[in-house]
């Protein structure tokens, strides 16, 4: 790390699935930072909490809490971020931003950094980090679509419990306990049973009749990519998995393709792990990639419904590349750039 | 039934899982035959078996055994039916097929009873049955195709374990089990684990990525809608559910769409029963529809990736209009039709 200041770093959230992946992911990478403070609703503060062998008393997430924190990371949904992201930027305090808030405001970079780094030196406090699908998808087709010109896309994703939070995580857990145990199975995070069932439905329905799932994906997917005018459809689907989503991705593109091609372009690629060998049945699932830093891409083929189209599946981590490690790289590599710290937020443009 | 001749009808296979739901279906729609006749391997011949309230002892499947024998279902695999059907025919048997074997052969009609009857009246003995993930998908697809001009379709897949067969549902139920009891999870009918996994491998891959179960859904797609030039992307995945296979489409159309006119046409084609409410979260999920005779239709919506398209998901039995429903489907419909008995037999063109 090159000009690294004393750095304190904050996680708004940090009693939840992503929160305690980003407690995890900052001490493991061995992340710049001088001290590490954890905020979550009243309910927990006060809490004593023990992570990688370090002790931390929770602290409550409210305004006036920021101050002297340098950057804060948050992980604890749209409302927590509406209510106190500009409080911690008035504080003097970098946001880097899980949640779907403001993802989507002009002025707000959302951020790969595999893809748009460049993005994270023009910013106005807060970065955001994209959807769970999004990012996972994305680290298989953005090489393709600097290979061959995205045209196109249709995806169907295939979507872990864990997406949805530690709660969904226990009631697919506790199904499969009740099924074991000849007992009745009960919901309440989902509509209908998850275990051994697949449930077409995540976030709401709009008046299009697609989800705000589905919707992320398409506006996400042409921000990031700097494609405003790619055309998407999605179908976004629960999978009795714990961890790691999947993506069955089917792409147009402006040229010719050739599988060759593909298959060097997401070899190299530093988000994508290329697993793609089917006559030895070798191709990514979600449990192979749970807990990977890298996406992994295979099934790649030569679509059969375009003149220039590939297919590919794609599985990654969705607490990982898909929230928390895609935001704990945005910081890293905003350290390693000099852009951390009260110096360099006060420097910038 | 107008012209039922005395009909003396088998089922070869009929300890699998097809073959047990056939003797069902066959039994509780009151088929119109006058004896029921279970052929097996040489493992299971000589065992006695107890179906609906009656006792059949299993005769081995072999040459020579459909002397006497008007109408044979087979349900035991393509070798089986290489093996057996032109026997069964020469000895004056229709055979009603479910095998893969023989469905694209040029004089072996492909039938779904809602779509293409016609193709029953002008066959040489053997009527061959779509794969269990098309037969379902066609559910929702051909009245779409009859309302708006079929043009091209991108489709996955989520096919519950029963379609590989009982051992592979005894194997999800083991590896759940184990799950419960902390011990180690074995697999032998997947090449990965199946429980709280999914695997994009169905069928064997062939030299372009695609597995033979992609390959049958663009094939068998063309063959039973009549659409020769029908572009066709599948990506198949076996997800860890039991019983009821689900497909996410994605269709483009020669003319203009609109959804009330998709609706209607969904709601009114007997195959299918529209479940698409999701302002009160109505949707199929292949729980729902496990043991149903039709295929629940629902998220339909004006696709964003086409000029001319639409989305839907689709849930349907694979066992049952995937398999053994559509066999006797086909079947009842030819008895009405006085198409069954040796005598109607000996007459056809």
């Amino acid at each position: 790390m090159v000009n690294t200041p004393s750095l304190t770093v904050g996680i708004v959230g940090a009693t939840g699935a992503v929160g305690q992946e980003l407690v995890r992911l900052l001490h493991e990478r061995n992340f710049p930072m001088t001290s590490l403070r954890l905020f979550a609703s009243a309910r927990s503060a006060g809490k004593t909490v023990e992570r990688n062998g370090k002790s931390y008393t929770i602290e409550e997430a409210k305004p006036g809490v920021f101050a002297g924190v340098d950057l804060a990371f948050f992980a604890a949904g749209g409302s927590v971020t509406r209510a106190l992201a500009k409080d911690a930027v008035a504080a003097g305090c970098l946001v880097i931003d899980k949640s779907s808030a403001l993802r989507m405001e002009p002025n707000v970079p959302l951020v790969i950094p595999e893809i748009n780094p460049e993005k994270l030196r023009r910013h106005e406090g807060i970065i955001a980090n994209p959807n769970c699908s999004t990012a996972v998808m994305l680290m298989g087709l953005w090489p393709l679509h600097q290979a061959f010109g995205l045209k196109r896309i249709i995806v169907s994703t295939y979507q872990s419990v864990s997406g949805t939070g530690a709660e969904a995580v226990r009631e697919l857990e506790a199904q499969v306990q009740a099924h074991v145990k000849g007992l009745p199975l009960e919901k309440k995070v989902y509509p209908y049973q998850i275990a051994f069932n697949c449930i077409p439905h995540i976030d709401s329905f709009d008046a299009t009749g697609y989800t705000g799932e589905e919707t992320k994906m398409a506006q996400e997917s042409r921000k990031i990519m700097g494609l405003p005018n790619l055309r998407v459809s999605a179908t976004t689907v629960r999978v009795p998995v714990v961890r790691a989503h999947s993506i069955s991705v089917s792409a147009e593109f402006e040229r010719p393709v050739n599988l060759e091609k593909a298959r060097a372009a997401i070899a190299a690629f530093p988000g994508a792990e290329l697993v793609d060998d089917v006559a030895n049945k070798k191709y990514p699932t979600p449990l192979d990639f749970a807990e990977k830093v890298k996406c992994g891409v295979g099934r790649l083929r030569i679509d059969t419904a375009w003149d220039n189209g590939l297919s590919f599946w794609v599985s990654g981590d969705n607490l990982w590349k898909g929230a928390a490690l895609n935001a704990v790289q945005n910081a890293e590599l905003m350290a390693r750039e000099g852009l951390l710290g009260k110096a360099a937020l006060a420097g910038r443009a």
